[in-house]
């Protein structure tokens, strides 16, 4: 028993809790509160593990788990840069950096590469289960935006035209889940809860 | 494109977003809340991915990742039963149980018998898989009821005698988790946070 690589290994697990506090843009369905990104990434790791068959490309599941549960670690230094913050995205990428760098290093040497490399993954947006797995990080948000009549829509002065913009992405990964949120951003705009 | 199959399996998805707001009894590190059992759920995933090695068995870390993600799935219906709850724990098992019939019956029938077959093999405590995901279940709300100093632990009245008993299943999945969860039970009684 290597009692010294387990309590480097817990320093890591104890500093992911504070994701727990890093808030979303999102509302959960019962317009309760904001969403936090670690519930965030237990949800749409457990989408994946049901949504799989609408990959365009055939996934290993196991693995689009893996870029999921650690897509968001970074933002426990970095913070949730919001998908239509302008100014946040500009200088979003050398925080992430920084906070990856430091996250992932708490962890002994060959797990700290190999969790940097699931992130560097999902953020490189080109293997089959990156898209797949970036796909379900924007579908997720998307259906609580429009069944929770788009509220944090409004909130932040978002129109259609960037959701669609933002949401096409999606194809890239799941066709499907593209063509579906089409349809929910036209009945949003329909019954005028999203700006056109 | 199966349309059907999509919003079939997107009713459970949405579903899901409950477990959000089922409360655990184990505060967050900055003490500011409550934990839930969805970001709970996120943090023993990739407690797993990190904590693999300590498993007394080889296992399948990507099955062990399906074992986490689905067992509090139940709690939507049936709450959260706290382990130090001997009424709440006696009729468990009939809520979880028609709980489970209920939530993995929103999916298409094929998948409703894969994940139920998951919770199942939490539950039974007997795969290498199930053992390990079970020890890393007990072991994060030890810890993070030891680097809380013993709140919830004074909150709900429970001493050191019930917190082992309670986490020697660990023992079962990873021996050094349970070595270590003794060592910091001792800690805690010495620093006169928990209860002898």
């Amino acid at each position: 028993m290597n009692t010294e690589r387990l309590i480097q290994q817990l320093a890591f697990a104890l500093e992911l809790d504070q994701l727990k506090t890093v808030i979303r843009r999102t509302l959960l369905l019962d317009k309760s509160r904001y969403e936090n990104s670690a519930e965030h990434s237990w949800h749409v790791a457990v989408m994946a593990l049901v949504l799989a068959e609408h990959a365009n490309e055939r996934v290993d599941v196991g693995h689009v788990l893996k870029l999921l549960l650690v897509h968001d670690i970074v933002e426990i230094d970095a913070g949730d840069t919001y998908v239509y913050d302008t100014d946040g995205q500009a200088d979003k990428d050398v925080r992430e950096q920084e906070a990856a760098a430091r996250l992932f290093g708490l962890l002994p040497p060959e797990q700290a590469a190999e969790l940097r490399a699931w992130w560097d993954e999902f953020e490189a947006a080109v293997t089959p289960e990156a898209k797949f797995a970036r796909a379900l990080d924007r579908f997720q948000p998307l259906l609580h935006n429009y069944h929770t009549q788009g509220q944090s829509w409004q909130t932040h002065g978002v129109s259609s035209d960037r959701v669609l913009t933002r949401s096409e992405e999606m194809a890239e990964g799941a066709a499907s889940f593209w063509e579906h949120a089409k349809a929910l951003v036209e009945a949003a705009v329909e019954q005028g809860f999203l700006a056109r």
